[in-house]
């Protein structure tokens, strides 16, 4: 018999079903049991008249059941208003016992501001059997599959680039020692030289979803040692425009998708409507939302904190973005060639030619057109003493390479920011921190 | 003017184009210049007469352009049945060099074996430049997006699991350690205890694509330290069967969907007809097959090498696998419990609920019906004497879990195979192995 999904059960009215689960209450009364089975999908109520007496095996199991054990129940399903779940209950005439949860749970995951965050994560595979959970890695999963197909759809291909890598070479410092073989390796902290030399390959239009790995010792709300990114590239631009309208497409696309795959259950689990973003996306120079910020919320910082967004700055977009464009994205242009990486191109007024993406207060993803000219590029890298790190970087523009650009996301954030999650340390399947490997 | 596909010039015939690419060859003849553009999608012919005064800009330009330099081309799509590539040719109005080739290359990409393999993976980024490489990964892109497609079709999330693990858990021998701040840590064999840990979770069906680390120091055709894996892991299952059943459909779904979207393509650049499996793939018990290459083809080993499939004995399983069932796929089942993975089911007699996939002679995917038994996997990793180094891996168990299986597949080996090429090392994007971290 084929498993049926409970959310597909309202199809099935007084016919015979197989559903299997977790049960996750028994209502044991003088007359009659309920059970609750959870799958995927959703939440069904099973009834047991006690009084009936074919029901006396299924009556005896389930007055022994343990809660959180899993069932396969085959029987019948009927529409019945009274039930507040869905309108409908299953009446059972067989169930099996697929697994027993034999020890009362570390906690009450139904409740999880019962325990502390870190008893959550030390036991995160019972903390993720709450409703919220379950859904939040099916949001992520979604908005993702449709990020990918916004990108299959304009001729992308995603490759799969090296994490071990030789030298330590985007920036020494926070960069993990690997004992490999005889030598050392490292953990790379982003695709960022790969991405760029499937350009030189020729690659033209490439993406990669993928851990990068960080060994900054930072215990932020915002911050992991192992994170998800969702990393694109791509040749033959014009200008960074190029790429900034292709990410905000490309987000519109996923959300869009999204909320209308998920929308609803996101609504009802939690309390949250999706905003579809409309194109495109507002840019602000950096000096503009100083400006502004200074104009309409009178605040103000030293001049010497300018050339980069401040925390509370970085705050504050959230409502500038929504008061001057009534947009939840705001990009920012023209930060200091200083305080960004060697491979973002400047223009002939030493203007750099990248961005960050606000969402929410919150940077999501930093995006550049890339410096492709060799004698440009190693001028770059020599200006930040990495010349000699980098040499192996520097040869993928020697032999021909297009103009590109590309972008980052953080999966794991952008996670927290749509459904409203307080830390990537909840947005992420299992996190990973200075004090963290375990489970 | 937007950017046009050089496999889309067809339909602009006598109109206006802009298209970019790579200077793929030029011929420079007393009347007239060829040069040979190439994108992603394919190439063009661009034809440039001499003798009009018009043109006397760009054919200084292309006199001086190194090859591999690539361009932007502003021009008219004319049909002409006389030019060999696509009866077409481009006549160009203006010519763009936006970025120049002024090396020699390090080595002829359009002849790979003018040198060693050392030499093209030391180069790999010119390596990737050859149209089969291009091609190949296009390939594994498409063949990875419709096997993904197949499980969102059926219920499947995508989870990201973590790289960065506390314990050396699996097998401690062939894994890497990793300097963690002031303690160690260890880069995952495989997501297989994580996918495990979803099913204890609730989240019942999951599959996920990442890297997986082997420190193995081993040099074969079919090893890299670092490699992708496309692994699966699924609840509520009956038998390992379902397990097959359901990989199985997966393959055939994604070749069948790659064959229509690629086929003709793969079959002009690597003279391969891709073969579209018949469902359901055929399966035998490794006595059995040991049995049929005795009594097919003579082939003899001691009953000691029995217990598993000798490389050999893998190797013929191609054409006893064609011969027998006139399949490429064949699973092979009822492999002894010792030598398999602890995880791994065994029924009521011992026999044990995984299987190998072979294709072509070669394993693609260890697959099961895991244990979920809280007091059987307890005992079996006692047997293994595993049971402290993965303590944190039985608490999975405790609280229920569902009946649940699951396999991965090695998306490299996977590409190798279905494009025959001789080494993984040149069907992933860049390789790793005990002597290569570079490029």
């Amino acid at each position: 018999m084929k498993k049926i999904y409970l959310n597909e059960l309202k199809n099935y009215y007084d016919k015979e079903v197989e559903v299997s689960g977790f049960v996750e209450n028994i209502r044991d009364l003088q007359w009659v049991q309920f059970v609750i089975l959870k799958d995927i999908t959703g939440k069904v109520q099973i009834t047991i008249e006690k009084s009936e007496e074919k029901n006396k095996n299924l009556v005896e199991l389930i007055s022994n059941l343990p809660l959180e054990s899993t069932i396969k129940v085959k029987g019948k399903v009927i529409e019945n208003p009274k039930v507040k779940l869905n309108g409908m209950e299953l009446v059972p005439e067989e169930i099996k016992i697929t697994s027993t949860s034999d020890m009362e749970l570390p906690f009450n995951y139904k409740d999880p501001n019962s325990v502390n965050l870190d008893t959550r994560l030390d036991y995160r595979f019972i903390d993720l059997r709450n409703d919220k959970n379950l859904l939040l890695f099916q949001v992520q999963s979604t908005l993702v599959k449709y990020m990918r197909e916004y990108l299959y759809n304009n001729k992308f291909t995603e490759i799969h680039t090296p994490k071990l890598i030789g030298a330590a070479s985007e920036s020494g410092s926070e960069v993990f020692e690997v004992k490999y073989f005889d030598r050392k390796a490292y953990l790379a902290q982003s695709p960022q030289f790969y991405k760029q030399m499937a350009m030189s390959s020729g690659f033209e239009r490439i993406f990669e979803v993928a851990p990068c790995f960080r060994a900054e010792n930072s215990n932020t709300s915002k911050h992991a040692t192992e994170f998800t990114s969702f990393d694109v590239e791509f040749s033959y631009i014009d200008s960074v425009d190029d790429v900034m309208n292709l990410e905000a497409e490309m987000l519109e696309y996923g959300l869009r998708n999204l909320k209308s795959e998920m929308g609803e259950k996101i609504k009802e689990i939690f309390g949250i409507e999706i905003t579809v973003p409309t194109l495109p996306f507002p840019k602000m120079k950096l000096s503009e939302i100083y400006e502004e910020l200074e104009t309409r919320y009178n605040y103000k910082v030293d001049d010497c904190e300018k050339n980069d967004l401040t925390t509370e700055a970085e705050r504050l977009c959230k409502k500038l973005s929504i008061d001057k464009f009534n947009s939840e994205f705001l990009f920012v242009t023209d930060f200091p060639a200083e305080k960004r990486a060697f491979y973002h191109m400047r223009d002939e007024n030493g203007i750099l030619q990248g961005y960050d993406l606000i969402w929410g207060g919150i940077e999501i993803t930093t995006g550049a057109q890339r410096e492709h000219r060799y004698e440009e590029i190693v001028k770059n890298a020599k200006e930040k003493g990495l010349d000699e790190d980098v040499r192996f970087y520097l040869e993928f523009f020697k032999y021909g390479c297009p103009p590109h650009g590309g972008f980052a996301i953080g999966v794991d954030r952008l996670t927290m920011l749509l459904l409203d999650i307080p830390s990537v340390k909840e947005s992420m399947f299992l996190f990973r921190g200075p004090n963290r490997l375990n489970p």
